[in-house]
């Protein structure tokens, strides 16, 4: 199908092209894919999130990136793509957390919130007078005292993942999970397994250039320190260098 | 008609082409068509649900592919297609059906169910500012001691079938359920029959590829265990191997 | 006027062409002739509804294809074209007939309920926002004691007939139609009229692949056996044949 | 100006052409003029209408054309075009006329009345979102005793007529109305006058083919028999032929 | 400026061309110019209208073409172009005197009148759905004893002028009264200029094609017998002629 | 960039180009050049206004082009370009002072009062259905006893001036502005300042043609008479000619 | 990608292009660097914000061009692009300060009201009908003591940092903050850095050129006087020139 037929489906939102795609979706996941990647991975004792964020310039503050956010005790989430429109969604499952806790005392379920984020991701997909959202996001934590972790796409689909990537450089980074994720990680393991995945696919960041959080039963959503996700970075056996920062220069909208 | 003709009347969501059809509802099937095959056969005991829901990654959580549901005591859905499209669907038949209990004090038909969701689907292909949904559902399960089932395909109509199948491999799937569907299959046969059509189409799966559910007046909704599929397996003579899983690599929006 | 041309005119579903035509009606038009036919046929003791409902799949269910309904005791329709629309459409004339017996306490006459589904019919060829439905239909009943046939076409007109086609093969049917009908028919001879002049445009169906309905002031609205059609089938001087149903196959939703 | 620069003014409903037409209004009445005429004819004892209404198959009923409608007891109409459109304006007259009766106990003026529809068919040419009216009315009835005849295009622009001529044929009609009509007609001598413009344009109808109905102080709204018509028309000297209704054949919502 | 250029800033009702027109406006302005001629002349004792209104058959009522219209007991208008627009706007006009008089107790000011129809004709050519209004007024009458007359044009630029012309032949008809007008006229002298002005574009016309109100202090708004206009014909020393009427045949809307 | 490129952003009202332009903005200001100059000069005891008025027609009169008005007892405003755009900001400019005054009892600020307006006019060039103002405002007079002067153009920039132009011949006069403006300046000879300056660029006009207004704290809102602009055109040096008026004819909307 | 495919996403406002990109956004970021830069710097003490704002004419008040503003006690904002734009974006900061204030009694945070602006910035690029602000800021401020500054960019994305720019010649102003900033610097240094900073890419401007404020937890928001500029000015080493104000000239709404 040459440039011009394509063009043609591009121009509105949500239509089916003849083989039945609907392009701006499928933009849309390319929108994340030129993004920096973010890693879920269920442990025996919890959930973990690795995420890149490596800021465009030594002057910007690395934590306002914000790939990692806690949407209540016991659940979290990690984005990739367009940043403002990540924000929208994570902005939805928090109020969406906070609303069922004043509601019914308790904490949303992973399945249950992350459906909520679906079914508003696919509206966007298909009604008129708007663009799917750019971004993709992994939620995860404990339910019934039971690790889960998910991914929504920008087509609005939930899946239930072991260990999953969103971002840039998924077919490595997903590649390594599928050949090292193994039932019943300890958590460390986990955030070395995720570590190890990035790498995977590039190897050139620092400990700086990682956010790491963690959901357990016992403690909850807890962000890594640096020297801690250096340990991590020890353990997976990678070593760091200097030269970094430029290739990500001019990308601050698509982390 | 050449493909600039045919461009004309993609971009309008709800216009007619000069000879009376309208594109995007095609489209919308070529969506359809694009997704893994899902199977119903209706038996003397009950309807059967069939669906083939490989998983694209072995990291991925096979029951969060979630192609056959629930939705009432009696009554199970099947679907094909795009998957979050399916869900929007799937949805509102179940609040349908819950609100029917709730204000009758009993459960919908199958009939009427269907029809309540093909006018919804029906509507988004006549009114301006949104897309057809991309997804067909079969809907059966007992009405008045009798097992019905019925497809609704992304034009929104409505038919009551035997046997049938939404999704990809269609013709081959359908001419094996014609050349062997009989009126009064016991439930296990018809399980053994969906399992057997699916592979005529093609045979690389596993008994963990698919999900299987069965609507009886005695049982209700069931899904049956991968070691019942197992069996179902063996008894429509198919072998298991163990190279899969490529092909449905990047499609987990069309399942 | 050249291909390029009339695109101009389609491309809004309600605007007019050089010549004073309404594309989009013109090609709703051709979308019911793509389906297949339904007769009526006022006789002196009632009406009489025949129409070709050959199920695609010998597995569907001949019934669920619906091209006959009952609106009230006295009040029947048959329908053509795309099938989700003209179940819209019914259902609009189910609601109103509905409604006039319990405001009024008295069936709605024919004449009103038609021109009450014409009028919408209309709004959807003027107003923006939406396409016109690809679909006609014939109502017909006991008025006052007097059988009443109409049709409403896709531009919204109504119609009053003593016998008439909607659907494919108009010409052939309608012929046939006009070179037989005699005022004062009997049901008998109406059914037998409807069937003959389906088989003037195409002999090649079964009793099985027709629905026949009639309205007298007797008995309301009455669908005839297999058997019955079977003896009309017979009493035409048609013969059965065996080789049917692959030219149906994919028009599922024209029907 | 060459067919490319003017489908740019096509496309939008209330768009200006550079020399200053607005084209849409002027395919409408193209759509007007592609319909069968009807007449209208003032005389000295009340308002003559003379609508070609002849049946597209001899199955029709041709009362149901309709092209002549009652507003009230001294208030008639006459139609020409797009038959689903013009009984949109005439229901719109219908009940301002009903209206008026109600609120004011009297009815309604043949000018106000008809400046009421014009006024709604203007709107349809200057707002979106809609197309313009494709039917013209002649609107006609008693005044204070007086007789009165105006015509509404589909510009929405009201004229007052001593005689004149909807429809096709115009030229043909309307210069054998300016010929042969004269101030204080009787009555008789006004349907004679109506059947003879018709004839000026096209002689090969039947008294059977036309609809004939007066407005006067004495008797109101009356409708003439086809007896009665075929008075007028050997008073008229015109001869009837056999040979008729094909060239109408496939016309039927432009009549 | 190429004529494909061109196109593109026609489409959109309200949008600048790169030179900084709105070419809608000013193709709005052609659809006046194609009208007849309304000319307006302020006199000493009031103000003048005269407006040419030559019915396109000898069957018309001349009166039904309504070029000119009283407003209020000392407030005229007369209109030029588009008549169903020019309708519209009349309207209005009226309406807004009427309310005037209602809530004040006095008649509504020239000027004031003025620009509350002319911000009502610039919100046309702003705001999107709607097209400019084809045609433009003058509207005259007695301010605090002083007679003042201003025209409004599609822009919706109100202005105030001694003696103008809207519609047809302006720069001829404006040229005449240019060079004839004079400060203090007598309102005979006015009716006779205007006849004069318009004659000076085209002369073949008689009394009847004209119509002719005048608004004085003394006896409000008061329209001229034929008579009355052939004597200010006489005076003006114009002749009549009898072959008059074809040109105007077919525009019947542009007035 | 070439003019088919150009193309694609004219058509949204609100699109940026590749080099982040609103081209409806710039054509907007186009418009406004197009348009007679209206010059604004701050001095030591008021605010300047002169507007080059010449009218199209000498039948015309001249106050009706009203290039200058009173918005409240020290408050005034001088426009440039679409006459009917114009109107409507100064309607709104005036509604505002006078709320102002009603609501607190004093006057609106001159700066608050330009804000005001210009956040109007920039919402015209961000939303969606609406083209932008083609017209410029300058809106001068005392606050708190200080002379002040904001220009407001179609992009909705509010800026101060000690002075400046707005409309035609924009470098030639602000060129002489800036050569010629002292601090303090006396009141009229910032009248004489604001006729040199128009002179720079075209002098062939005639203190008829001008309109001057003056705001101070003393006097506060007043005209000055043809006799006192034909002082200050004396004053200035400049000599009146009689040939004029010609290349202002066609431009009776852009003032 | 070619010219041609590139303007096809450029249309509607909020498509994603085949590569994932929102062009329209891009283009806004474009127009935010055809303005002025502004700088902002984080020291020990508070916060700096320095930015270009030479007026285009001699006659211009430079304070008008408003560069900076305060928003709070200890909160102001530096904007760069589109100046209607960043006046909305400014407003609505102000805004929801106050609001904060009126709620609470206490200042909203530097980082709250940030992502309430960028998440109103987001929005007009995701729903239809607006174009994305052509505008960048910077907010900074005092938060519980500390100094904080963020920079909200046309996409909506919310950034820290410790010193950054917006607007023109940004490669060159952040790279030189990047190679001078320090931990803890003094808050005149901050000045001195960002006057610095902006002439490592153009060095030709004067102290009358800047304008400069500062935000500490002791004196709230304070704007710098000339002479303040000047002082810093001369410790950056800059000598001033007398060559000035030319390039700007046509530059008066991107600044």
């Amino acid at each position: 199908m040459g440039g011009n037929d394509q063009q043609a489906y591009d121009r509105g939102t949500s239509l089916f092209s003849p083989d039945g795609r609907i392009y701006q979706v499928e933009y849309a996941r390319e929108a994340v894919s030129r993004g920096a990647p973010s890693v879920g991975v269920r442990t025996g004792d919890g959930v973990v999130f690795v995420a890149m964020s490596r800021a465009s310039s030594t002057l910007m503050e690395a934590e306002s990136i914000e790939k990692l956010h806690k949407l209540d005790d016991h659940l979290g989430t990690a984005s990739a793509g367009h940043v403002a429109d990540a924000r929208q969604l994570i902005d939805l499952a928090r109020r969406q957390s906070q609303g069922n806790r004043l509601r019914y005392g308790e904490p949303v379920g992973v399945e249950t919130l992350t459906k909520f984020v679906t079914d508003h991701i696919q509206e966007n997909t298909q009604r008129g007078g708007t663009r799917p959202y750019g971004a993709a996001l992994l939620i995860g934590g404990i339910d019934d005292g039971e690790p889960r972790l998910f991914a929504a796409d920008p087509s609005g689909t939930p899946n239930e993942w072991k260990a999953t990537v969103i971002g840039g450089g998924r077919s490595d980074i997903q590649g390594h999970l599928e050949e090292e994720w193994t039932e019943g990680l300890s958590l460390d393991a986990g955030v070395e397994l995720g570590v190890a995945a990035l790498a995977a696919h590039d190897d050139e960041f620092e400990p700086a250039d990682l956010a790491v959080a963690t959901v357990t039963e016992a403690d909850g959503y807890q962000t890594l320190s640096v020297e801690e996700i250096a340990e991590a970075f020890d353990a997976a056996g990678l070593t760091t260098e200097d030269d970094e920062g430029d290739e990500a220069d001019d990308a601050d909208d698509e982390e």
